[in-house]
């Protein structure tokens, strides 16, 4: 037994050890987004948390469940974080769609490489984790297509297909993890406002004829 | 040997068995949209074209050129959409930006599964094959960012910057191939049209103060 199993012994159980955890679906994420979910072995993941595979399995039972855990934590951020925005914005639907708008891309500038292994890889939870995450995606999706809808009915918004442009918006927001890089040109409020702008234009109602 | 594997020496050589390669090409496909290409082996590839491994070998001498072979054909036949896009355009920096983003968009609608496979698995392209790949991406990128300078400079469009919003309007279009299914509410054109429409407004000089 080395040093690290024996910690891990005397640490206890799984629910006594969130800081290993921790570490573990750290480790697995930067492992995930480097060669990939599937080509990545329980193994390796135990190797770069300096574990052996028998400690690592006292905190995750496989690895859908470790990759499981990491996209419910990362999804729940984002429903608390679109939730907050929401809260704070007043009920006027240009309001709600600016505050859910920059909320999404702040959220796409921070966990980049969280947004990119979730994005990639969502096929490969099931169960009740993958449902949950599933929920949370359709309650983002649900949630914009209500306020793109609601500012339609005002006489705010132009909106031709609300479901696409519901789409569109959300995806050019995932995207920004993508390409967007920490100490570029833009700053991340200044990234998170710039697509909210955007989303503003695409909803706004043209003066002219066809735009 | 099997007949399969006759007619594959009676076809002759790579270059002259091309109905074969693209009957590879398309069974690879399926494969590494399905699994990835990273847990596809070119064993599961033969079988799936009712191949010896080795007849496989005879055609593409490894995965990787295999895949390379396929990004680099859909990239050309962006190129070639694209660059025909702007040809029909006049030179007006509105229409050119209507007919690059209408081209784009609908090319997704299109090559579903190509650009799902192509724009996650592009990091496992190399060498010569994946400076081609690199080289249409980054002409592409070029491209709609000199039509939004354009259209800046020539008083048309508002664009506050052009490198972030060219990003933002490419990663809108290719996340089309995500969500956009045939058979659904919008016709492929519709689709096209519709991106058009809110890249338009993208760029389209805001009338009040900040929107």
């Amino acid at each position: 037994m080395t040093a690290i199993e024996r910690e891990e012994l005397m640490r206890g159980t799984k629910e006594g050890a969130p800081h290993t955890s921790k570490r573990i679906q750290d480790e697995a994420l930067k492992l995930f987004f480097e060669r990939g979910f599937k080509s990545t072995t329980m193994r390796e993941i135990a190797l770069a948390c300096g574990l052996t595979p028998g400690a690592l399995y006292n905190h995750f039972s496989s690895k859908e469940e470790l990759l499981g855990s990491m996209l419910v934590e990362i999804h729940r951020e984002m429903e608390s974080r679109l939730g907050a925005a929401l809260q704070v914005a007043t009920s006027d639907p240009k309001e709600q769609l600016r505050s859910f708008a920059h909320a999404h891309a702040l959220m796409h500038t921070v966990y980049i490489i969280e947004a990119r292994v979730g994005n990639r890889e969502i096929g490969s939870v099931n169960g009740d984790v993958g449902a949950e995450v599933v929920r949370i995606r359709q309650w983002a999706t649900t949630t914009l297509r209500d306020i793109l809808e609601l500012g339609r009915a005002d006489g705010d918004f132009d909106v031709p297909n609300v479901a696409a442009v519901a789409n569109l918006i959300l995806t050019m927001g995932m995207a920004i993890a993508k390409w967007y890089r920490t100490g570029g040109e833009l700053t991340r409020e200044e990234m998170a406002d710039l697509h909210a702008d955007m989303v503003m234009r695409m909803v706004s109602k043209q003066s002219g004829g066809r735009q």
